[in-house]
């Protein structure tokens, strides 16, 4: 009998798909689920007549392996991850492959890797992007850790993998230690922005040019045939022409409360860390925060009823400008946090090739990350994405729309808080002196935390005794 | 021989200063620092003449105080408090108390007061706050922890704080565990908030107005009159006039790069993991982070070579609204989080006393607290002070000027990050309706993450099949 080439642990929708995507492309898999039930259904329902092997104990579906085993987890991200690594080990050979390819956090995966090497085995943490659909018909893979497994995962991953339009598959190994989940992290911060991006342009449409849904989905579909072309995009404008069987244009009867699972929390937690100014990813954690608050809203609305002013409607190309060059933004600010991180935990992430695999497959997936790969492959050594040519000159010609487009939003009272946000940053970015110098006079006020001097070296610091009391002393205890 | 009230660890300028304040009020201090020439130095110097007792070694510090031993460290937040921790034990009896003025972060001192409970002593996490100056004239304290120190510790705390003016000493109990340290570091984040929108409406003043750094000082000297009467107003006032022995004027001389040391950062993590939208706090750590990339800005600068439009010049009126509204709208975030940690730990804090403990001492004090503690008084179940009449009537009365001078800052290319924040904030705070219905049918787009809809019974989910295709299955294992 033969083995089987991977095992995977999980039935979820993710995990059923990821099966069905390998076997159609001839790899034999078998699988295990922690309820029996779950794995019986799947094996005499969706996996009928397949080349897919279903067994009721982890020691069954381990046994059933070639050598060097590959056993992949799609399982809740937290402490399950954990328990099956600890059954699996006694279960392995040296050598034998644990991959987690559920949405841990890149710590967790960064301590698992540690571990089980430090058993013998070799640990693959993987980001896998694409939703169910992209699961079953070619997902976006990212996967990171003990660098010797990637020649045994590199067949099977990349031949399920999404392609882009020029055929490569969309997986490359990413780095060591969590950095695959580091990047699906990253990926899935991007995504959080780039949605709050479109609801912005989607509320100014509504609000301020008085489109129908109709409409805004026919914008969404031109823009789709533009720069903005992307997934997320495309989807929207479906949504937006979407009637369902009752004949209900379907998007006014969904409520705006919207949740969240953790990944963009994670990125701004991390950028925080790292000193990383990701403020569009943070204002769309915001606001999805806010937009839970559904009750607080409703009673706030009483108690307020703001009635907007007359104001000036804008054109629909300063709406488009405006998602544009904030969606540049945002990718230069999530870049910057991966160059950050890579140098901080000695990843060496190729941020060209991390580009190239989120061209199609996930959820973020667009033209547009091509000219994030040239850039990085024409200026190796840029710091951040805004420095670019391809950048700037996108960045500039949309300047006068998308200012004008957020200065109309705050006088008619429509909130734009990611566009705000990328505005903002990008002054602040492009600004050589900020007001700061009276935060840091500030700060040496009130802490004798000193201050550098613009016409002194850096590193030079200065203490000012501003009221002529007290001591000489500088701050070494107080922190602010 | 009389035996100390108190031991002191750690002679940094905090320590020494809080020592020296202690001794004025008539308490015996014992102190003891790692490097004993540090205590003998402070012996001969600062505090010669006093009744002040130095010490070379732990043991000797705690032989010579009364009991219940009340032993204070004044130390580097971090492994050093541990470490003292594990030094003290051994040396104790049962009832003595250990306490931490340093500022840790709230999750070690709850995780530091459980440790120190378990063997048989007391522990109080307190945040001290009000610089060097404070320390030796009177800070504000938050004492959190063992309650049962409480009794021992209050006539200490209470007569080196400082006193509001009505008499009232800036401490009171707090709550448990690392509630102290909590509420310092919603203190310390709302303090860079405050910080940052001082130096927008400094930027506006300067870049907008033209304002010279002389009159930019007069015009916080009168705003110190008014509604924004608090001390960063008033030394914002003195640093703008300020000119050093070499008779220049020292503002145009500090470089724009400012540091961090992590309260701000740690408050926005802790919303982040909170589900609060702290967007005011979290504009100015990302901006104190842009401020300290200062070759990225300035080779942005460069490039970019930015050439501000003619633009409309702002009332002096609308920037002191803007700024005023905007911290009304950051304190009310503070509050909020303040809100939720209290449910979330447990802690029962009392938000009109905690305002009524930050009116004198601390960085951030001013009149405009007692406006907080009313607030909290006269609706004790408020779920956010901006639905409190004195925020309602203040904001409304703000946001015409509010508007006018953030839509002319965007037009102008004049960043203004933390009015823009509180801006949009305060829109999607009081929209009923937000567009995150798009973001929720796109999650189930792609994701099958289901939503409830606006015309039927919350906590009902539904999944649409927008395509035609796929399975009925609604996610369970996806995250994004």
């Amino acid at each position: 009998m033969n083995k089987s080439n991977i095992g995977l642990i999980g039935l979820a929708v993710m995990g059923e798909n990821l099966v069905l995507n390998m076997e159609s492309k001839g790899i034999r898999v078998s699988v295990y689920n922690r309820t029996y039930e779950v794995t019986e259904k799947f094996i005499q329902g969706r996996a009928k007549g397949k080349n897919i092997k279903g067994y009721a104990t982890l020691m069954e579906l381990v046994d059933s392996l070639e050598y060097p085993r590959m056993v992949m987890m799609m399982v809740r991200a937290g402490d399950a991850v954990d328990k099956i690594i600890d059954s699996l080990i006694p279960l392995l050979s040296p050598g034998d492959i644990i991959i987690d390819g559920g949405n841990s956090n890149f710590n967790d995966s960064s301590r698992r890797a540690v571990y089980v090497e430090s058993k013998g085995f070799l640990y693959v943490g993987t980001g896998v992007s694409g939703g169910e659909e992209g699961a079953l018909n070619g997902p976006s893979i990212m996967p990171g850790g003990s660098e010797k497994a990637w020649p045994f995962i590199k067949p099977v991953f990349q031949s399920i993998a999404a392609k882009a339009d020029d055929g490569t598959p969309c997986c490359e190994w990413v780095g060591g230690g969590g950095a695959g989940h580091f990047v699906k992290m990253v990926h899935n911060g991007i995504e959080y922005a780039d949605m709050q991006l479109i609801t912005e342009a989607y509320s100014v449409m509504k609000q301020m040019v008085h489109l129908s849904n109709q409409e805004i989905g026919e914008k969404f579909s031109e823009w789709n045939k533009g720069k903005l072309q992307s997934y997320l995009i495309e989807i929207s404008s479906l949504i937006m022409k979407y009637k369902n069987a009752e004949g209900e244009s379907l998007i006014d009867k969904i409520s705006d409360t919207a949740g969240q699972k953790g990944t963009g929390k994670w990125s701004v937690i991390n950028a925080m860390d790292l000193g990383i100014p990701l403020n569009l990813i943070a204002s769309a954690v915001f606001e999805r925060s806010l937009s839970a608050h559904k009750d607080l809203r409703c009673e706030a609305s009483g108690i307020y009823h703001r009635v907007p002013d007359t104001f000036s409607t804008p054109d629909i190309s300063e709406i488009h400008d405006s998602l544009y060059a904030s969606k540049l933004i945002s990718y230069a600010q999530g870049f910057e946090l991966m160059q950050k991180a890579s140098e901080e935990y000695k990843w060496n992430l190729n941020f060209a090739s991390i580009a190239r695999i989120w061209r199609n497959g996930c959820i973020i997936r667009s033209g547009f990350l091509n000219h994030i790969a040239e850039s990085y492959e024409n200026y190796p050594t840029i710091k951040n994405l805004l420095l670019a040519p391809y950048f700037k000159e996108e960045v500039i010609n949309a300047l006068p729309a998308w200012k004008s487009l957020v200065s109309k939003a705050v006088l008619a009272e429509v909130s734009v808080p990611a566009f705000s946000a990328a505005i903002n940053y990008f002054y602040s970015f492009t600004t050589e002196r900020l007001p700061a110098n009276l935060l840091q006079a500030q700060r040496d006020f009130f802490g004798a935390h000193t201050f550098e001097r613009v016409d002194r070296p850096k590193g030079e610091f200065f203490h000012e005794n501003w009221t002529g009391e007290g001591g000489e002393t500088s701050s070494r205890n107080y922190n602010v």
